[in-house]
């Protein structure tokens, strides 16, 4: 699978407004001061640790919402596994244009890459298994969108993007709804035909109320290793199963070896 | 000194667009599937390990803007230490309304407490010193003012909250206006008389130049300890002098004993 | 099933625009006019024509974006089947205000239930059959999210609620894939566990081939009653089926006993 | 008369949005998944059924939006009447970008080419009298501006664009005033000089009342054909008449013949 | 004719953005430090010189969008002779909210109370005569809603609000439409039946060609004092006239007296 | 020093919105009545009276904003000082076009322009002194940072932008801190290292309490010309020295005499 970037139109706003927050109410000063108008400059974007990259688009549009006669290219894709010294991207033109954007295009590009390189870990920790690394709503206000995308950069799959694209019933629901059975009932009647139906379970018993139930994917809150096993066995591949809960990349291994299906 | 909070009028977009970034075009709809419109939910928000905490009123505003009725109460206020267990807030009323802001709120919470829990740690690092510790422009896109106020919350102080505020003089401004004493020059004569200047030197020989531009603060990037030691007896108080570049938690306490005014 | 608000934080924005767009640059100039500031209104929303309700919390937003101190009591509730003649909702208090909300509460009411009456027309057509009426993104711009909502007030369901929550293969993209095998593998590859993938078949050859990759529904595009009916029997339940082209309220009773999941 | 196009300043910002509402938080997965990055694709909009056209500018800026190297070239110009099955524009570049914007382009496309076509209708049944055909504020909350438009692309007349540019007195405001007559009075009193009074009347004695205060247009609501006769022969040119109310396509050839100047 | 108040609704979207434009990333610095969070204060809003007051909803939203608590009391209304001294409003609440929004209850009011003062300076030099005042498009960007309130809060009568809200035909429109009587022509065919007309002449020439066009307006643009009152007996009250140029408040009691409609 | 440009990127969002203002919901319906489609134009801006420019990117961008096919040439600079009769800038391109964004070009232009000329008066009549004249926060709400860029433009030198980028301490905030000696000692613990404090002070005694608590600026609030000589005696260069209050053309000077350093 091929990695596939986001449109133009999606990020521009993000980047346009992370500008106007640095230049503030009247821009860069110490460029104004110090650098001559018409001075040019050739800066490039080198790699700070080993990881996986994401973001370069980000970078690409703040230097041309800066200055559109900025020349940026891109050395290398978001997604591409790069070492630090790399020289990622290089960018010439105004010197004002582009000092004024550094920040900002660094900004993104780190926190992106940042992201991307630690989901990369852990789909590199699994590999070999069937099982997916996903992510969560535990997500920058804002940047949801980008994040979710440097996951995706990184290897790993995402998980819903709001509170609208899926159900997912945790124990609150369960306890509102009077059961998980009858959780998943009114999930089912109130759900578009396109929507998905996740569940969270805490023990093998609600386990196998959930699978009663038939919701399309299944998530073991806190299961141990020997729980999860049993509830791959249990339900022998009539739902996906998730691992959610005390992850971290000296655990999801052993996690992934339990045969589920997302962790 | 008291920490101040940030008014309400701030805060308030933040949390506004959060919450529509989760909610998406059908809003909750596991609550709305699984939770009775009419039924009534009581939340407790409580430490998950000890820190310093940060953002009590996004989390008040998250809850209001889904729903005015709902009943917030802070036990503990922003700046606080805590530790693990200990309930922050309590909220109270409709319970589609709370799960539906839940986790905007406590992704708000968790990230602004992160912050000012990693400042506080460096605050403590150096008491006893002269040194403040100053935070970056490396902030989140769209959160920078929510971040520099979870600084002040850890005892941290403040450093540029753009490119317009104050003028910082770095190695590429230095090139382009043809020497350290040239672009303190410049700088001087553009700057308004309420427009703070400091500029980045990267060695002895630099500071003295520096120090004869009349700067208001010198940054001192990356300087051996010796070197810093001994750029705070030339420079005898006549300016701020800020040490950059290698600061984590175990070289802090060294630095700030040099006597270095911010970090 | 009952029917779930949307959050007031959702449509807010939509009603007060649509206030801005109609009190223009100077208000409401006949009303300030004619009638005197202080001068009080009590108005009835009276139904102009049998129907399904829908949109009673944009008019109530309305009439509070205009004054808050407006009193708006509603009668009936969305999703309610009413006669011509009943009265929806009463709203008393500053004349001006009232009168210069109205209209934009009534035309969203107006479309709204426009949209639930029609649904419904369609869903007692199928009653009795297994069909479930779905929606389309054929809606207005700046719209989509009530017009969605109206169709779940008429008794229907919510096909996608934009490109980004489920994979629909059509025609241009089987070309582009080489086939609806290699589009239906491609799409798998690339979705989150939690996306539903939707095929578009012209013929029943080409539903064989699309079984083979195991998608979530497939779209019976412009199939005879005949072949939709083979259909229904070759896929023996293992994915939903959609009708798609020809319907309208003369033809939607056939198709529904053809067996279709969704029409 | 010729057409007058709208700026592109004026439609941007509402395609724009519609683009977004469509892309949601993750763009065209379909697309991603099965259409090649790099693919090229040519698109004909073709015509659905004999009508006016409206809306070619929104779709070609849908298309910009997407990638401004999409080459857009349209056949036939807003205001032209087409027969089903011409081709109205041509696109090419691509193909994702394409298949992305081509719901948003079809959808403005169509619904202001179906507002043309039927204004045309209303238009042609009236040929031969001096009545125009006008539209009303009944629009779709932030469409108003492009629905007004394909009013005139279908050889209509624009009434009031909001509440703020032109005063129309009706009951409600006859009431609070106490009277056609002294609601006429504060009108002209409170008026702009370049502000138009329009005055509606619900029968011949009203007529008569209003005639006195000297409106710029009266709009006789409700009235007999032989009352609106009656009507146009009292008022002898001195204002302009609008008929309001029963008002289709069967009834409007009618109406006109009487002499009114709008309907 | 009493003066009409705006809708909070069109007011609140200035008042949020001037404050947000004031308050920048961190608040009011000043009140944060000396201020006590819970001090409290009363604060008058005195005249500063005899005048007409505009503005004071704006100011009231501006302490109302700080704080909902403060209680605001006008004690004067917009529209109001003032002398210096007298106090026009007063407020009590939180300390730091009151000094947080001050500047900005303050410019506004400031502002829109000049332009009040400045326009019934105009109106009391023609009183006893025909004429009416009128303003101009010369509005600060973004203030003009307001701007044009404060003319009416001064006795003024609005002129366009924009570009769209009537037909105003200057030498440039002249020249391409080939002749005032050829621009009059095209004018009154595309115009809306609601829609006024107005053209610019620049001598008694070229007021016989505009008057043969049946014009709702005529603006005489920079005529003689003599030329104006001819004009005033040519036209015989078919349309109104407008004088245009060299107007100050040496001058308009002379162009008032020749019986001009407008100023 | 040269004067520096704002950002394009700053300058857009005010000139788009001021067009929409303009353009209202129809856009320019006179030229669209008057003006052929393809007519082309040459507009030349030139200079009403004597004075300093400032402002011809707002002109520039509004004519790009309308159709970026317009060739705009300045022929002079922001902040030259210029003679009535000079031609600024040319513009060539669609009439229609060229029509419509001229009255915002010519408004922010003039404004802007006004700002510089009046500022250039203060600064030629203290020339030969130490002295610079600065700016307030009393600014237009929306276009601070033009006006502000305006006031640089005429040689003057910017004051705060906002409340949040310099601590100045009024009567109010000495009151509630208990006076002036104690406000200081809060300001001081309270300001980020970058931050400036500045005190008002009533008299000499309120001087000598000020100096004492180091602030970086004071400012002298209606002092006579000779307690002002008096203050700069006093002060000896320790601080920098504000005069505030009574500051007009005929003043300026003998203030500036006395060696304060910013009026």
């Amino acid at each position: 699978m091929s990695l596939e970037p986001l449109s133009d139109l999606l990020i521009e706003p993000v980047v346009r407004s992370a500008l106007a927050e640095d230049l503030g109410r009247a821009g860069d000063i110490t460029s104004q001061a110090c650098v001559d108008p018409e001075a040019r400059l050739k800066v490039r974007f080198a790699v700070r640790q080993d990881g996986v990259i994401a973001g370069l688009d980000c970078a690409r549009l703040a230097m041309a919402a800066m200055d559109p006669a900025l020349r940026f290219s891109a050395q290398r894709r978001d997604g591409d596994r790069v070492e630090a010294g790399e020289v990622l991207a290089r960018v010439e033109g105004n010197a004002r244009a582009i000092l004024a954007a550094e920040r900002v295009a660094l900004n993104l590009l780190g926190r992106l890459s940042g992201i991307a390189t630690l989901t990369h870990a852990y789909v590199d920790a699994v590999a070999g298994t069937r099982a997916k690394i996903v992510d969560t709503r535990k997500t920058t206000p804002g940047l949801r969108m980008l994040e979710k995308y440097a996951v995706r950069c990184g290897g790993g799959v995402n998980h819903r993007f709001g509170l609208d694209d899926a159900i997912l019933i945790k124990d609150n629901h369960v306890a509102a709804a009077g059961g998980v059975g009858r959780a998943l009932e009114r999930a089912r009647a109130a759900a578009g035909h396109l929507v998905q139906i996740e569940v969270e379970v805490d023990g093998l018993d609600q386990l196998d109320e959930a699978l009663a139930g038939q919701p399309d994917v299944v998530m073991l809150d806190n299961f141990s290793l020997e729980d999860m096993a049993e509830a791959v066995r249990r339900t022998a591949g009539r739902v996906r199963l998730e691992a959610s809960g005390g992850v971290n990349l000296a655990t999801v291994r052993a996690i992934a070896e339990t045969g589920v299906d997302v962790i």
